[in-house]
């Protein structure tokens, strides 16, 4: 692979932002910040085999990815993703087709947000692609969504629809789906090209006390979080959980993908009873799916509890806590 | 290895950088830019078996080299690091004693320039260490170095000293130095440990017109990319050329370091004539040494020449052209 070739074809012929004031060509890239905004910064790396496969996904697939789950943490705080950086350890079976591609699904992504690429690295390795992307985002001044402020009476809500992720995953594992009237397509894509909930994001910043957490765990280990972190405890409904119309028809045990199954990528969070009309059609609006899962209970953390058929459960990071109450 | 007890390990417990709103801990760091500045960003990856190797460099010493290239690019800009984040992926032998020594590496460097720690992942690989490090920097508006702005009559400079990080690894390779005299830890620390010229960049960086890149490739390499990027001529003269004074008894083919070497993290670039005087008053009195070691020639690009003994040779940016002029 020459060096030299591959970086002119991944890099901008031109940029998205009017901000960026050196692209990629020196040292650094170097953007001026919006004068009312905060920064918000993250990173995550996906290696092969371990977060991807390529007989389950195609590169360009594997590229939208391992952008899209930066660009949700960044949704997650309510921000507005702007810049990116990649970093590509490419082993031997790696030719310059794959990383072509690996980098046009990002693009395809970051296009759609009208996000810059403004820097990054390859190098070799040995034995597995390991791909690493920060993300760089702003939000106004004062306003993102963290978890620490629920509060006992706040609703808790979900964007978009849950499990559909691990349904995905389990279909690429086990082959054929067991109803065949059931669109497979519309699973394996949430699992291989998830779609983040920026404009969800934006909605939640723009009121004064929401927290908020990207479904990248799973749903109990984001509630658990902003449980924990907020100090409260957490009661959701499991009749209320919003998932697509075919998804009980892949698995008896498909309350398991919208509880713990994670990579949905869709936001979990809540918000005060007060603002939930003006919230909700807010998302309405900008035609975002939202749905009420349940209700911040009391003060002090005691965990998360599922309701279900009159029953209730402790849901815990990873999995439910089997000595019911 | 318990991921949560090293990621409480890892977490700074405090900040230096006021203008940190929200550290590691949600899904994303939120800082408050310096109203008067951009923002300033690179990203490097080091992998075990290319980049580094454990039986030459212990894991604290790669963890601060991991950051101090990064640094350097910051400083190339003449900027001032502030943030960083760290993904690493870790192979099977990479037990709990490796990871935390490599982040204690970090943070003994970044300590030094109060930066924090805002962001990263860890994440399993099969084969070799991967470490990704992304830093932030900031700069008053409008006054990055960037390279294409070197004009005829500028002189060229560089800080430091040349070869030393090459000798470093030579004598990693090939075992003891040939004359007993020569203090071989002073080259080792070169390579193991960089110091990236961050002073030396802010300095630069009050110029009006300094083109800057920090030697990473080697000494070559840079001033071709700034001639390059200028669409000037530079030429350079060899003993001018900043050394430690056992360099040469090290090897006879100490200037090969010197030009091609490469990894010395000082920097070189280009400033005005007019400046030059308080150029290096300035860096006298911050205790950076700087030293003259050509002049942009011409205008257009046509290399870098070496004058040596009456002879010129033309330097590409990985070797000599033997075609000589």
């Amino acid at each position: 692979m020459d060096e030299f070739d591959l970086i002119h074809r991944i890099t901008p012929k031109k940029s998205h932002q009017n901000a960026l004031v050196m692209g990629i060509g020196d040292d650094a890239s170097v953007y001026q910040p919006h004068s009312q905004c905060e920064e918000v910064v993250c990173v995550d790396t996906m290696v092969e085999r371990v977060h991807f496969r390529f007989d389950f996904s195609t590169p360009y697939e594997i590229g939208f990815k391992a952008l899209a789950v930066n660009i949700s943490d960044i949704a997650a705080m309510g921000a507005t993703p702007k810049y990116y950086l990649v970093s590509i350890a490419i082993p031997p079976h790696g030719d310059e087709e794959i990383v072509t591609a690996l980098y046009q699904g990002m693009k395809a992504l970051a296009d759609t947000y009208q996000m810059d690429l403004i820097g990054g690295d390859t190098v070799s390795t040995r034995s597995d692609f390991v791909i690493t992307v920060t993300v760089i985002g702003e939000i106004p001044k004062g306003t993102a969504c963290y978890r620490q402020s629920a509060q006992t009476g706040d609703i808790v809500f979900v964007t978009g629809e849950l499990g559909s992720s691990a349904a995905g995953l389990s279909l690429l594992m086990n082959g054929v789906a067991p109803v065949k009237s059931v669109d497979t397509a519309f699973f394996l894509e949430r699992h291989k090209m998830p779609q983040p909930h920026v404009v969800a994001g934006q909605i939640c910043s723009s009121f004064p006390r929401v927290t908020l957490n990207d479904v990248s765990d799973g749903l109990a280990s984001e509630l658990n979080e902003i449980a924990e972190a907020s100090d409260v405890t957490v009661e959701i409904e499991a009749d209320k959980l919003p998932v697509h119309a075919d998804l009980p028809l892949l698995n008896d045990k498909w309350l398991e993908w919208v509880l713990f199954g994670g990579e949905d990528f869709v936001l979990t969070g809540t918000i005060p009873e007060a603002d939930w009309t003006s919230f909700e059609k807010q998302c309405k609006e900008k035609e975002v799916k939202v749905t009420q899962i349940g209700q911040v209970v009391h003060d002090q953390y005691a965990g998360v509890n599922l309701k279900e058929n009159d029953q209730q459960t402790k849901l815990m990071k990873r999995g439910y806590n089997h000595f019911k109450k």
